[in-house]
């Protein structure tokens, strides 16, 4: 990798000490007329500069935030993280922070590399995406003292506001109740749900979101409106024929994600109205509804809970806002 | 943002000078036995540990990449430098590598940026996307003997082998004529092509694929089966139209991105094979055709030449890879 020129490189090219360089930037007075343009040329034509690391090390900060990068993932939802990480970027910059990526295999390999970053202060405070009931990365990072903010709520721990773990997240649990309302103001009635296997903190949530809102609308037996699957496409198809079979009446259907709601409409070849969950590109493209999880108002979430050194609330609970299309393949 | 104990703070708690202090990290000799333990105390106590930046300095390398994280596109094939910032980010972890992110808002703003970071000597080297005709920002680079590699040709340059400008790039062309010669075994003749407004480098590559194998299969009037759209869904199914009402006889069409063969599939209600290019999630998850960038092989071929110190060749180009599905919506 590219070499800097040291201050020794400059001591050598000017035919001087080490000390007389650091003299010359720092007490240019002890130094003599000749020597001290002598000793400018050289830091000029080498194009020596104090070194930022000189910087970090006298301010003992880096100034920079470190971020998991999760292996790709090939889901049409898959790149909402990666959204997440442009807006945190874009607003980490304009408040001088710098966005570092690591990678890891899982939660423990994770833990060796936070662990990395802690020892070397490559890293002033971490985001955690993905959290999970019973992580143990945060538990890891509350132990050490260590500044962290996760997108997504501490899953499973009773208390949800200990200042210890702050969090950002978005209320799927609301995102989905409005995609719900909105198809019963259409008139629907007989609303299915394709959500994820139980077991998911963010899935139980938005799970709940719709069924909530049905028995409140005394919609009855739900159950037979459920169906679980995989976040894809294809598993998105399957459940809507299931769906459809077992519910004739079938008038709409609420989704977890872009994902399975893509998959619904190829199975009901676009006739039932389907909302999705992201309001990825594919839901902009192809015309159907779906719910958006203001990823720029969580970035700037985070940056406020690990910038703000108050007492004030630990977490923010970002309102998702439901994008209206015409829920049919165009 | 968090602050890590320093020399003096260890010094401080352990009731000696600095010196000392350094002593016991550098010449334990030097130091007596009682005083050693103080010291040894109070840097496990306060958890003191020698600074990164400390070492960074000594060795005057970041071991950092920069690259920029352009502004959240909504395209289906949005994600593709998503898809590499992945690879690259994996595979730059794996040699002890970070990967540091910055954004710009132009070529002149990301040449503002590419300053602050070499002046801050927070990065050795850049990898450059998005490259077009006269890029200005790789001159930048090359003028100040900086390192760096572009994904993407220098567009334009007479000599694309030019050792100063390291690159690795997509053969487009080849991916394009992979789609296009697989629809010619699939029996078609008259197959279309929508691509972007002639200018942009990668896309006159794209076309020139598509067209000279045609040509060399004697497809007369080609003219006729080109149409030019922004690439989004919306104007790949507007395009799709236009190319249909003129020819009659159209039996497939061959595209430059994901994005337009979607919007080529819904104008065509699914019945006429259409090829993508990107393999995005969205042609995986629908099944049609796809030329893949074989991303992987891009960020090794980026780390090599960062890397390679040798006088080997300073360029690759990634053969990509038809990845052929049924070219019809499910």
């Amino acid at each position: 990798m590219s070499r800097l020129p040291t201050v020794t490189d400059v001591a050598e090219a000017a035919g001087v000490s080490r000390q007389t360089v650091s003299n010359v930037l720092n007490a240019p007075d002890r130094v003599r007329e000749a020597t001290r343009e002598r000793v400018s040329k050289a830091i000029e034509e080498l194009g020596y500069r104090p070194h930022a690391s000189a910087r970090r090390l006298r301010t003992q900060t880096s100034s920079t935030i470190g971020i998991r990068l999760d292996p790709v993932s090939d889901g049409i939802s898959g790149s909402i993280l990666d959204r997440f990480l442009h807006a945190l970027t874009e607003q980490a910059d304009a408040v001088g922070l710098r966005v570092l990526l690591y990678t890891a295999l899982g939660a423990d390999d994770e833990i060796r590399q936070l662990a990395r970053l802690v020892d070397g202060a490559d890293v002033d405070a971490f985001v955690l995406t993905s959290t999970y009931y019973g992580d143990p990365r945060t538990d890891w990072l509350i132990e050490r003292g260590q500044r962290f903010v996760t997108f997504g709520r501490p899953w499973g721990i009773n208390d949800m506001t200990d200042p210890a773990h702050a969090w950002v997240d978005v209320d799927g649990r609301d995102g989905v109740r409005q995609a719900t309302e909105h198809l019963l103001e259409a008139g629907h009635r007989r609303i299915g749900y394709i959500g994820w296997p139980s077991g998911s903190g963010t899935g139980d949530d938005r799970h709940g979101g719709w069924a909530e809102t049905l028995r409140t609308a005394s919609v009855p037996d739900l159950d037979g409106l459920v169906e679980r699957a995989e976040d894809s496409v294809s598993a998105g198809t399957a459940a809507m024929r299931r769906l459809m079979s077992r519910n004739p009446g079938l008038e709409a259907v609420v989704t977890a994600s872009d994902g399975l709601a893509l998959g619904a409409l190829v199975a009901a070849s676009g006739t039932t109205p389907v909302v999705g969950f992201d309001n990825t590109p594919v839901a902009a493209s192809l015309g159907f509804s779906s719910v958006d999880q203001q990823l720029t108002a969580v970035a700037s979430g985070v940056l406020e809970l690990l910038t703000d050194s108050t007492n004030g609330p630990r977490h923010r609970l970002i309102a998702p806002e439901l994008v209206v299309r015409e829920e049919t393949l165009r």
